[in-house]
This record gives structure tokens, sequence and C-alpha cells, in this order.
């Protein structure tokens, strides 16, 4: 039997029933004309009908034709829109949240210009030391099997010396090692916050593009945030009720704009939330990814009352694929939100968290941080060139000091989606501003760490032609 | 500075604050006295005094003393029961959640016989091999980031030819790899099932071990099982709302009962499930642990209205620590569970998704279960004579045909927590009924696949003798 053409006939049925051509109740071609339409054995139909019908997606008795059904699961969820369900439709960014999965899609193809990906080029990618890092994991492994609370011990000691030398005291057992930063934000949501109370974001803030807080049932509330970083003016007049209000805040080359906030800003708001005894949860993915200058301490590393929930993660500077970040917060925070993840998925990969320890405990971490620094600002200066080259007349931005995110301002405002469907037609992927809530339509974020040098180039090539046709419509 | 030392005093002021000895608001000894009573040099009561106040617990300025303080996260969690939270408290079995995290706690003690933990053997840990799969991992290592949706392609095809030999056809698209098979049930439940609906479940079962339902805000209701699985009588008599009831089933190799669902009953209930448009979710992690011939096929072998959800894993059959397993359904189902999924943690481990693949393809992973299949044979034999030396006179049971649980149902209930204590007072770790809702008190499980084979026969040994003293008395 042909493997691939069964596949293919799935797929092909699958296809006119997702399009709605082939409708609940229609019935199929027979199996004969099936098989005439494929050039291919009946067995071959009967075993991709079989896979269908195991699917729900079809139903066929011996002698009656086989008709598309309905099947159970939809029912249930047309009927029942679920809490999660109901929290993103009620939400109120649907429709960036559409244009995030979209997003998400794009990025799989590799036709596309991807100045979207907030990861590390493939060749930014250290193959030969992760390599060496997994023969020492395996010539070192024992037995494994479910792991601590509150995961590896090793990695949370590691993750404790490596925080240490960025200033943050943590000893081991207020470190929580998650399945990535976004994790940890998931568990903040469900296992901290209330429904109906509101957390404080920077506006424009890479948490407008996610649902994890919407889906929580929690608020989310913009404050304005400038160049050192947010704005302390808009915060002080917020009137907070105490125990149903938190911030967030992203202060170190924040996504999207990658601003920097101030060593004098970081002071005050540290002073603000104490006095307002409001928590945060500072989310510092970024800061190994400085490109001048050692960015300020994290608000983290002065936080005198234990009011501050911080977020690491090896996503940015290391690899997204490991899925491994961490939670640093007080000793009984932290059991709560471990809880939690037991609760959810019983731990982090083992090998993953091998794979993490070595690398912290070798060196070579901080090795490539060295490396890949270089890489960075070499393509921060390409990129910046090309900006100037194509962009000048349309567009400002500032050059960001870490991160690799720039955030351009047109001069002049562009619909949102069809500046998305334009630059995607052109073979061109990027991050409209609107999907992390800035209103205007005049921003978009682009990365210079993932596409090639020569694509970073021709992508703003591109970029220009669009929008100045855009404009000139 | 005696690195070890400041642990020591960090943990020891954190004990002191944690068993409430030192109260909020609170001085602690001045810096000179704590130097004195640990005997160190003040610089090291320093650098623990700013460990436990960046942690929140402590809060110093010069010249006055350093007190012990509130912090507004618990502040939070004091005023506002997050919804989660709520649930729990609000969920039936409160008690048996606490002893289920003690459970939790108490298996990573080295020192107590754990007939409790639901996991193979260290010695069942195939070293060689898993050092081999993470070599070849190694060596066929290209650059990782983000992995799509629904998770690794390559696993994804594994996975379906390995669903494939198990009778069960599935196509790469209708699988989602999760961390675990918990993880599964974690997305369904708050992707797929809304607040007020109900879950069937066996009575007893694992899930009432868990708060996963609850804290979605879904109720449980227990049907009874006998030695063929779940009971047909008791599920045709329930008058389901459709679009808000769902049955969730563990037939093969039940936790905690190990019963087997006989051939006939499968058929039946999956006709039963049909004609009431109730949709199942199959929960088949044990499947591959079967002992002396291969279990009937799947419920969702025969699935022709998709009307089912299908959940494997690795955690039992080969270890726990990968965090890999998957569920299985229609694909607009697995669309939505994909996209939940990627919302709460972007993916699982890239190295452990590579792992698992080659353990599917290399053939490995069905050498690894001819072996462990003798293993547990031989460990069960032992465990059953010890049964059959000291427990007759207070016990029966059912030899498990598949999986590693025995269910001992003792002539006389004993109270759940004062057995639990008594045997953790021996030595001895074991699971009571009361935590998957059986509530006679008369029943408890233990697993022969986890403690050596000495530490099985003498842990039935001190049960025999707990059981004989707490029914004398
Ligand atoms: C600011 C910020 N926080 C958190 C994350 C999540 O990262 P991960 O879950 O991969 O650690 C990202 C990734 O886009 C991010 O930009
Ligand atoms: C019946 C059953 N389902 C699911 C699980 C969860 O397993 P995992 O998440 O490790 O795959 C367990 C583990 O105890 C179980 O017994």
């Amino acid at each position: 039997m042909n493997e691939t053409k069964h596949v293919h006939i799935v797929t092909f049925i699958k296809d006119k029933i997702k399009k709605g051509e082939w409708t609940i109740g229609s019935r199929l071609p027979s199996q004969r004309q099936l098989a005439l339409l494929f050039e291919v054995n009946r067995s071959t139909i009967v075993t991709a009908l079989e896979e269908l019908t195991a699917e729900g997606l079809i139903q066929g008795k011996t002698g009656v034709a086989t008709v598309v059904i309905n099947n159970t699961w939809t029912l249930l969820e047309g009927n029942v829109p679920s809490t999660w369900n109901k929290n993103i439709k009620l939400g109120g960014h649907q429709a960036s949240s559409v244009l995030v999965q979209e997003i998400n899609e794009a990025e799989s193809d590799p036709r596309l210009i991807q100045l979207s990906k907030g990861e590390l080029a493939p060749d930014l990618f250290p193959l030969q030391q992760m390599k060496e890092v997994l023969h020492r994991v395996s010539d070192q492994l024992t037995s494994f099997g479910y792991e601590e609370p509150k995961g590896n011990r090793q990695l949370r000691e590691a993750v404790s010396v490596h925080l240490k030398k960025r200033g943050i005291n943590a000893s081991p057992s207020s470190i929580l090692i998650v399945s990535g930063a976004l994790q940890a934000l998931h568990l903040i949501s469900v296992g901290l916050l209330q429904q109906g109370s509101t957390v404080y974001v920077e506006k424009p803030s890479y948490v407008y593009s996610l649902a994890v807080f919407q889906s929580a049932g929690v608020q989310l509330k913009g404050l304005p945030i400038d160049r050192e970083g947010l704005s302390l003016e808009a915060l002080q007049k917020v009137p907070f009720r105490p125990g149903h209000s938190v911030l967030y805040t992203n202060p170190t080359y924040h996504n999207p704009t990658s601003s920097l906030m101030s060593l004098s800003r970081r002071k005050t708001l540290r002073a603000v939330c104490e006095e307002k005894q409001l928590p945060m949860i500072e989310d510092d993915v970024y800061r190994d990814l400085w490109l001048d200058e050692p960015p300020p301490p994290a608000l983290k590393a002065r936080d005198t009352t234990g009011s501050m929930l911080y977020l690491g993660s090896f996503s940015k500077s290391l690899s997204a694929g490991l899925r491994i970040g961490w939670v640093v917060g007080p000793d009984a925070v932290i059991d709560r939100l471990a809880d939690l993840k037991m609760q959810s998925d019983y731990g982090s990969s083992s090998l993953s968290q091998y794979a993490a320890t070595e690398w912290l405990t070798s060196g070579l971490y901080e090795e490539h941080l060295t490396t890949i620094r270089e890489a960075l600002i070499y393509r921060r200066t390409l990129f910046v060139q090309a900006l100037e080259t194509y962009l000048a007349p349309y567009a400002t931005w500032t050059v960001p000091t870490g991160g690799f995110f720039i955030w351009i301002q047109l001069h002049q405002a562009i619909d949102a989606r069809s500046l998305f469907s334009q630059a995607k037609e052109a073979g061109l992927l990027l991050n409209p501003g609107s999907i992390y809530a800035e209103p205007s339509g005049s921003y978009i974020r682009l990365s210079y760490a993932y596409a090639s040098h020569s694509e970073l180039q021709e992508g703003i090539r591109r970029l220009a032609l669009i929008i100045k046709t855009a404009i000139e419509k």
C-alpha cells in the first residue's frame, strides 16, 4: 500500500470538509469513484476512510453511503463556550488575537523573510556546544523520573549562582523552574490573581499579544512608556485597590519598544510600588542580550519587601526549544506556584533541566553570550544602515541598546491588517504595533535577530516600497 | 566567606518565620548577636540578611532593628483567593488533597519504602539505551527553537506509527504532543469544558487525587467500577445534559484498581456513549504495561464518531522525566488544544521530543517494553507471595494482569489518615483509597514497581503488623 497516497487522500478529504465544501450530512463519493479519482487501489481508499472515520469526520455503514458527520466535540464546544473561550471572546483584542495566530502560522513558512520572529537565527544557535552539552548530560546520566515540585535541585542552585552574578540574591528554595517565562505568567495569572483584578502594564506591551491574563479573567490596564521606561506620572495617578492590582513590567529591552528603564526611574518605580503596596512582576528575559553596556540592575536586585516576582528564561539568549525559564519570589508564593505547576504538568523536562544546568555550570553560557553579542551588534549595524538607506523618508526609530527589536514609527499611520497582508504578499513577515495594543497604527516591530544578513537588507527594501505605495494611494 | 554557613543561617531564620516563631513585626536579633550565635563573621550574617531581605521576609534600615515583615504577595493571596484557589477550597475533597501533598513530599524521602510511587524503579530505567539515545540525538542535532503548535513533526509521525500498531488510526495532524497526560487533562478541562459541566468518572479514580477538573469549575460524578471496568448499568441511568457532560475513563489497568475493561464491556460502552452523544476521554497510559497478554483494543481504535479523546504517555512505561505524552482526537479539537498549549507554555521541550522520537523510531522502545514486562512479572510474583504470607488474614486482592498497582481490600475499615501516618512512622509509604474517593476506608493502593525486591517483602511485613495492631485496638 502506498503510504504517501493514503496521507494525501486523507488530507484532501479533510480539506474539503474543513472548507465546508463537503458539508455535514453530505455523501462522499463511492470507494470505487475515489479509487479512480486518486488512481489507487481500493485498499488505499479503505485505509484513508478508516482514518477519517476514527477521527470522527465521516461515518459509514456497510451497504450505505459514507457521509460527513457532525461530531460531539464540536457540539460540546458549540454549545458550551468554556470560560477560557468566553474570556478570549469577551477580551478586548479579538482582532489582534486572530492576527497573532496568523503570524504564528506564517512563522514556520521558510519562504518568508522573517522580521517578525522573537528568537535568534539558526546560525546563532550554538550547535557545537549544545552537542557537547548533550554528550556530557548523557555521560553523567542516572535514572530519572518525576522531579521535585520546584524543579531539579542542581538547576535551581545553578540559577541561584547565575542570578547572584546579576545582583539578585535568590536561594534555590525561592526559585521555581518553569517551561519558559510564558508558563510563569500563566501560573501567576491562574494562581495569584483573582478574576476581576487588574494588571497594569506598559502600553504597548508584549502581554497584549497573549491571552494569558485575559483568559484568567484579569483585566489589563495600559500605562504609557517613554525612552526611560514606564511613565511614573501615569502610575502615580492610578487609584489602586490593594490586593486587586499588580504591575507587570518589562523594564530591560522592553518588547516591543526595546526601551531600557533608567537607573533613576527604577529607583522611583520601586519606591512608588512600595508606598502603594503594589506587587510587581518583573519580566527580564532580554537582560543577557545587552549590546553596548550592561543594563542597570534588575528591580528585583533591590527588592526589600518581597513584593516582586522576577522572570528569566533561556529562550531569547540560548534556545526557546529548551523551554526552560524561572520565577523568583518569596518562598510562600513560589511554593504555591510550584504546587500549581505540579497540578498542570508535573514539572519540566528532566533532559532540558540537565542541559540547562550544564550550560550554566560549565561556563559555556557566559561564553556563548559574548559570541552572540558580537553577532547581534553586527546585525544591528547592518539593519540600521538598511533602515537609513530605505526607510528614512517614511519613518523614525531609536537604535536599541540591547535585545533585537526595532520599534519603527511611520510618519503616517497605515492600517495594520492591510500593511501586514501586503508585506506578507511581498514575502515579508512583520509585527504591526496593533498586536501590542499600540492604537495609532503608526508603529511596527522588526527584529534583526532571525533573518539572514542579506534578507535583513532586502526585507527593508521591500518594506519601503510597500509603505511608499500605501502612502501614495 | 563560608557559603555553607550562610545558607544554613538563611534556612534557620526562614524556618523560624515559617513556623511562626518569629512573627510579623518582631525584631531579629542584632547582627552581632547572630554572628555570635552562628559563630561566623558579621559579613556572613550581612549576606544572609540581604538574601532574606530580597525575598521580602525581613526589612531593615540602617540604625533601626531588622524586623520580620508582611509581604504584598501574602497580602494579595490573603485578600484575594484566586478562582483556582477558590475552586480547590470549595471542591469536595480538601482533606485528601492535603494528604496527596503530604504523599508527594514523602515520595522524595529515600528512607521510606515506597509502595506509593506510580513510576518504575530506578533499576528498571533503561540507562544504557537512554544514553545511547542522547548520543544519537546529539549527533543528529540541528539548531532548534520554538516548535510547531502541535509539537515536533517527526515525533507526531512516530506516535502515529506507534498508535497504528495498537490499532489506532491517527494522522499526525490529529495528534498533539503534551508534557505528559496530566497536561492533556489540564488543557481539556480549561479549553473544552464549561464551568458547571460534569465529568463522569470511575469511582475510585486517579483523577480524584488531582485538582485539575475541579480547578476548572467542573464537577466530578463517580460511577461504580467492577472487575470488567466501568459499570454500564449506572451509566445508563444517568440523565445527561448534552453538551454539558463528558465521560473520563481509564479502562486499561485502571489507576488505582488495575481493573481491565473487557472486550464486550468496551463494545457496549461505546454504543451507549454514541447513543447518548456523550464525548469520552480515554486515558490509556498503562496500555504498554500488560503482563500476561495484550489488552483488548483501545476504545479509540473503534471510534467511528470522533467523540473520543485519547491520552497516552511515556511516563509509566519509559520515564516520567521525559514529560512526553499525546492527545489524539478530531482535528478541530486538537487544533484548539494546541492553541491553548501555545498560550500556556509555547510547546514541550525540543530535547525531550527528539529523545522520544528516537526511542520510537529506533525500535528501542518496543525492546525496552519486553525487558520491563519480565521484570514486572517477577516483581508481581514476589509481591503477591508476600501478600499471601503476611496479609492474607486481613485483606483480599485481585492479581492485576497489567500495570503495577494492587488494590487491597482490608477486611475491616481503618481510618485512612491514621493508617497513612502509622505506616509512615514504620518507614512505609502507601496510598489510602480515600485519595481516590473510595469512601469505605477499607482499601489501599500498593505499587510493586518502585521499591526494591527486599523492600517489597519487608514493606508488606510491616504493613501486616500495623493492620494487626490497628484491628486489635
Ligand atoms: C517579554 C517576554 N516575556 C516572556 C516571553 C516568553 O518567553 P519563553 O516562554 O519562551 O521563556 C517572551 C517571548 O516572546 C517575551 O518577549
Ligand atoms: C491514569 C493516569 N493518567 C495520567 C497520569 C499522568 O501521567 P503523566 O502526566 O506523567 O503522563 C497518571 C500518572 O499518575 C495516571 O495514573
